[in-house]
This record gives structure tokens, sequence and C-alpha cells, in this order.
């Protein structure tokens, strides 16, 4: 709670340099070498190491110390100053601990807890003399919630000190059926806007309806034309690379727990958009309308013909994709309907000569990372989350969502793999921002098996 | 040009006044009975007769003396102080007139030019002692440009001294060859504001994308179901009660001057959203999609599913459609797809129940009216048309614009057709309105023709 005190509201420099010499300070207390290392331009990160005698491994901790962005009014307490609440109240520390008791503060799962729990599990083991039997490497990032902007280039920077086995990314949250999770991937990133153009200047829609172009008509076609019946994309080539679902994903697939149902409740829909199942949905690359904008609706709305029509999409890629061959099989597709496919808005010329579209990428793409489910390293975590938690663990090939795993593997030259800790229902990124007292047990339980685990296996 | 000095912008009840009041004077120099009347909370209307002894018929003539809005700094001139102007610069009238000059002020095309054409028609018969063979009525309007909201009010309060054995709208363009024109309908109006519903709120695309249903992917398969790859619309029935094209319609439209290309270069495009041509394309009810909304596009568009998307289209009726069943025939096609269609925002058990779609009408929607091309009125006003230009008549079925003629069938009994003048690079509604001296010649001649034809074979 000590370490929630400090405010590490990303971007907020000073206050991050708080947190990172803090924290450079906890863990040089318990052993380890540790520095506070700042970029030109970036805040600091945290880089450090504690070696053991007779190390099984090395292995790597990521884990990022700022926060979103605060609006302590919309909070029950206020973001910076911890405390303890049970039912919507307060509660006193000293009682007999309830594990279901939350402590509040921007930061307490996303993402200060993996801290505690690593300090914690140290201090625990220190007590009871059990040596450690893997050497440790640091990594504790202060910009993750602004994008990671320069986490490429304190790797490289670094790499040197860097160096391990596997890294273990301690960050997000367990399953939402409160069992312990493990997560083997992330998807990438890609994306573009799309614009369709009709006439050079709006036109009215009597004069000119049913013979001059209207692009939002075009873009409707376009957009339905590039999935099925079933929720598939049909544009030529799409799944080609991705990587196929092989029997030990089939497996952990299999044994996701189920809440389709409860999440339908939850988020108030019927009908899911494909013919997957939410589990096989994960493993595929997605192709995600996020906007359209064409002329006005409701009572903005004149009787027009729209001059252009934009459509955003995002694509998040599985494991296997190429971020720039992904936009480059939409741009063949768009090809194939008869565009003329360009990076700027066309000249009159270019509208003149023929059906175009303008294309531009989504800045920031990247492919995603997802290691074996059968491989060594994911049965070791599996096995150690068992055993810390004495719970079926959920063994999750892959999240939906986005992170730049491929610098671990690219940059450092190491396996990753997301071990998060959190509670999902911790109000990550919003008010009453907190992490239920059973997780923070379950962390340090965690990290007390991997420090003393045999990591043979994975080298 | 002293009428056009008189400001009309439509709202600014007490200059529609002067302008009213103006124009009763102007008939009633010239023998009218003229009374300027003023329903509640309306801007004031002319109505009046002006008898001949032996009438063939009684006409009806119906022109609006209020313009649009004007933003004086953008006008070479000003707005109401008319001058006249010819290549970029102000000319005096005393030269020898240029047929090809213009007067420039608010109002002179749209829609004043009628009243000199008119009134100038009548001197000239006067000063000749040629006798009219018609009684007149008149409904000059004072608030065509705020949508004619009392139109109807004032046609039924004075439908006893407004009967006539046809009425003639004088407002609108010749054609863009600048030969006269003749139309003989304008299109009804209908159309409706679509939402489709995903998640109650925006879910991440990484978490959820493959999986939960995604409302713009929703709504651009279902606009792309409605329109097939020529065109048309595909909605069950949509063309049902469209009027077909005879034989003396196909024979208009196919004399139609070929505008299409001189179009698609003015406008800025190449190819054509339908297999129609573009005369044929305005003898068919259209399905425009005027606006597309869903979350955001380009840099505010964020990795999320959005919660809903909509589409705002415009129906442009053709004659025969009926307004109601129009849209009821969508409500249908949703149906069909699998969508409950409610007239409100769903509730949350609504969103849960299976697929569901907001439909709200766009108010104000009301049929088309298109008179037979070989119909006695129709040949009559081709030919004084022909007779005062000694040119070839653009015979139009239909103007592919809305204007709400219904009202003339409907409270006053009477077929109606669209007598314009101006000239169709006026400038309508825009600064530097304009009327080109040729074609208020045009109207003068073509007024001395309807005031002295037999018009016995229309009653």
């Amino acid at each position: 709670m000590s370490l929630l005190a400090i405010p590490n509201v990303t971007g907020h420099v000073d206050d991050l340099w708080r947190n990172a010499e803090e924290l450079a300070r906890r863990f040089e207390q318990r052993g380890a070498t540790m520095e506070v290392v700042a970029l030109e331009g970036a805040s600091p990160a945290v880089i450090g190491e504690l070696r053991t005698t007779d190390p099984t491994a090395t292995i790597g901790v990521y884990v990022h110390y700022d926060g979103q962005p605060v609006d302590p009014d919309n909070w029950d307490g206020h973001p910076f100053r911890p405390e303890t609440r049970f039912d919507d109240s307060r509660v006193d520390l000293l009682d007999p601990v309830n594990p279901e008791w939350r402590i509040h503060a921007r930061g307490a799962s996303d993402d200060k807890t993996p801290f505690a729990a690593l300090t914690a599990a140290l201090d625990g083991l220190a007590d009871a003399s059990i040596e450690r039997r893997i050497d440790l490497v640091f990594l504790f990032e202060g910009e993750e919630e602004s994008g990671s902007p320069n986490l490429d280039r304190y790797m490289t920077e670094y790499a040197e000190r860097l160096r391990a086995d596997a890294w273990l990314l301690c960050d997000g949250p367990v399953h939402q059926s409160r069992r312990p999770q493990i997560g083997f991937g992330c998807r990438g990133y890609s994306g573009f806007d799309l614009t369709f153009y009709g006439a050079d200047r709006e036109l009215h829609s009597g004069h000119y309806g049913n013979w001059a172009p209207n692009p939002a008509q075009a873009l409707a076609k376009f957009l339905a034309g590039c999935k099925d019946e079933d929720g598939r994309v049909t544009i030529d080539g799409f799944y080609d690379d991705t990587r196929p679902i092989t029997e030990s994903d089939r497996v952990a697939i299999d044994r996701l727990p189920d809440v389709e149902r409860q999440l339908r409740m939850e988020l108030g829909f019927e009908t899911p958009d494909s013919a997957w199942s939410y589990g096989d949905a994960l493993m595929f690359p997605t192709f995600n309308v996020r906007g359209l904008e064409s002329a006005d609706v409701g009572n903005q709305a004149r009787n027009v013909i729209p001059t252009t029509a934009t459509a955003s999409v995002d694509i998040r890629l599985a494991a296997g994709d190429d971020p720039d061959r992904m936009v480059e099989r939409v741009e063949a597709h768009l090809s194939r309907a008869g565009y003329t496919v360009l990076g700027h808005d066309p000249s009159p010329a270019e509208r003149r000569a023929g059906k175009v579209a303008k294309l531009t990428r989504t800045p920031g793409s990247y492919r995603a990372v997802r290691i074996p489910m059968d491989s060594p390293l994911a049965r070791l975590l599996l096995e150690a989350a068992a055993t810390a938690s004495g719970e079926d663990v959920v063994a999750l090939p892959t999240f939906g969502g986005s992170i730049p795993l491929y610098l671990f593997e690219d940059i450092l030259e190491a396996p990753v793999a997301c071990v998060p800790i959190a509670n999902h229902d911790n109000n990550q990124h919003a008010p009453n921002e907190n992490v239920r007292v059973a997780n923070v047990w379950y962390g340090i339980d965690l990290w007390s098996v991997l420090l003393t685990t045999d990591w043979g296996s994975i080298r």
C-alpha cells in the first residue's frame, strides 16, 4: 500500500521517477542490483538482476509501474490514498483479513501487484531460508499506459543485461471465473482507414439519385463482401498465414470455462457475430469495423449523395499473420472489386479515371506472439500455477488483446508468457481500480513456487 | 429590377409583406383582383384572379416570392441592389441589350422572374389590344424556401377562390442545354433512419472481435443487400406500385438531350451507380444512403466494436409509390433478415431477445405527381413553349427533386405541370444568383403564347 501511495500517472515524469527509485530501493534491499535508467525523451525504466548460487535458468520479469490517468472526483476514496474496502465501506486491515476484501488505488491491479507479490515471496523464502533456484533479470517499464513508445529502445540499449532463458510478462487479469490463468500469447495489431468517393461535391439526391455513384452504398457493399454468413473473412488468403490450431491448443480451448452465456447476458446481446466459439475466435485474425462515417445521420442528415464514405477497420492478428501482408490482401480485394487503391486523397483526374479508394494504414502495427501449449515453458508455468493455487488453471493459448510481445522475441531473443495475478473485475483504467486480497495472496504463492522450481526443462 | 430590390429572405416577415403588397399592386394595375392574405403564424400569401370575357379555361399560376438567406459579403454586388452583369463586370442597361447579360439579385431566378414575365406579357397584349383567352387565378407563396409549411392550409382556406382547370407551377430551371423545358411531375419524398445494435457498451475489439456482434458490419451487410449489381433495389415489391413507363414517356426520355458525359465531367466521377440511363433513373424511386455513422474513423477511431451503427436513407418516390408503403417494405426486408423492427431505442430486454433494429421515419413524406406525357395539357404546354421559343422543347416526364405537387391534386383537385423559365446555371440558393436576359425574354414570349392559346382541349 505504501507503493500505491506514490502517484504514477503515465507521463507525469517526476512522479514516475519517485516510483522507479522506490522500486530500485525495494529490490536492492532484497539483494538485487538495480539501476534506474532513462533514455532521452523517455520516462525512466528500472533494470536489474537478482542472482542465486545454483540457478537452473535465468528468468526475465517484466512489470510496468505507470498507471492510467485519474479523475479523483469519481473515486469513492482517493486514487493515491490506498485503502482496503469491502461491501462499499472501508475496512481496517488489523481485522482478520478477508480474502474478498479489495485494496483500492490506481495501479493496485494494473500493474503494481506483481511487485508486492514478488517482494513478499522473496521475503518469505528468506525468512524460511529456502534457496531460490533461478536468476532473475528485471525490466520495469514506466510508459506502458502511454503505448510503450520506447520499450524497443530500452530493450535494445540494455539487451546484454536483460539476457534470459524466458520472460514473464506480469500484467493483466486472471480468468473471469476467478480461476488462475496463464496466457501463452497475445494478438498482434494492424488496421487501416478506407475511403470511397462519389462526385466531387454533395449532390442533390433527387436530381442525381439512382444515377450518380453513392460512396456509402459502395462501402457497405465492399464491407459486406469481406465476411460470409458465419462471420468468416472472405478476403483471399486472409487466414493463409495463421498458425493452425494444434492438438494441444484444441485441448486447452476445449477446457476453457464456458463464459459465453454469462458474457452475452453481461454485454446485452443474444447472437454472436460468428460461428466460432469464443475460445476458437481468439485463434484467428479479426476484421473489425471500428467506425463508419459518411455525411450525416439523424437531425443533421441532408438529402444528398455523400461525397465520401470512410470505414476504420482494425485487424487483430493471430500468430503467423504478417501485419503488412494482411493489409495488402485487403488492397488486393479492393483491386479485384475494380478499385484503384491510393495512399492519398485522389486528384480530380484520379477520381474521374474510375473507381478509386484511399487506404491508409494505422501506424504501429506488429505481429502476434504465441508459444506452443505443449512447450516445456507452458507446462512448467501451468504446473506452478496449479501448485500455488490448488486449483484447475486456465491455459489460455492467446489473449484477444494486443501487446507487443514480439519485442521480447525479436530483441531479447527469448520466449515470453503472460502471468497475470489480478482479478478480472478490477476496474482497470477506471475509477476505483482495485485488487482482491485473494489475488495478491495467489501472486505471492505463485512467485514462491516459481522461485523454487527447477526450470532446467526449459533451457 | 425594382421588384428584386425588395429584400425577400424567407422568414423575414416584414420584408415579405412589402413584396406581397407590391405584387398585389402590380397585378391590380393590370386589371386583376388581388388580396394579401395571412394565416395565423404564417408569412403572407397573395391570391387573386384576372378574368377575361371569353375564357377557354381557368389556369392557376403558382409562384413563390420569398428567397433563400443571403450572405452579402460573398456577392460581387449586393443581393438586393440588382444589377446587370456580363463577363464579370457591370453593364449599362441602356446599351443595346445582349441576351447573354444576366441580372444579379436574390430571387432573380428563384423565383421572381415569372412575375416579370407575366406582367410584361400582359402589358404587351394590352398594348397590341390582343384578347386573353384564359382566366387566371393566382397563388403567390412566401414560404417556399422555408419548406412550404403552410401551403396546404392556404390552399384549403382559399380553395374556392383557387379553382382552376389546371395549375402551372412556375419555378425551377430550364434544361442544362439551354433549351426550353416543361416538366410533367416531381418526385415524392420518404425516408428513414435505421440503427443496428451490438453489445450495450463499446467492447475491446481484441477481447471480443470475431465473436461479439458488430453493428457496423451488420448494417453494411443489410444495406449491401438492398441493391443489386445494377443499382436496382432488391427489396421485395420496391417497384411494384411505380407507374410503368408508357410509350409516350419512352419517346420523351429517348429525346432528352444526352448530358451524361457532361455531368460526369462536371461532377468528377466516371462510373454511374446504376445500369439506368440518367433519364430512366428519374422514373424510378431511389434508395439513397445519405449518411452513415458508427463510432469514429481516422484519428478519432478507437479499437472497439461499436455499440450502434446508423444509416440515414432517403427515398425519392416515383409516380404511383406510396410513401408509407415504401418504408413498410424496408421494414419487411428487415424482418426477413431476422430483425425485430422497433420505433424506439431497444430496452435491455429487447436487445437481449435477438437482432433488433430501430427504424424512424423522416417526417414530411409525400407522394410524387406526374401527369401523362400524352395528355392534352402536356401537349398544349409543349406546343406553347415551342411556339414561344422556336426551339425543340425538352419534355421532362419528371424532375428528380421533390415538390409537394400532390397538394394541387388533392386540395385544389387540378392537374399541375412545371413551367420553368430560369437558366440552369443561375446560382440558385447561392451568392450571385442571376437570371439570363434571354431566359426572361423566353418567359415573356411563353406567357404571351399561353395567354392567347385556346385551352379548350384540356377541359
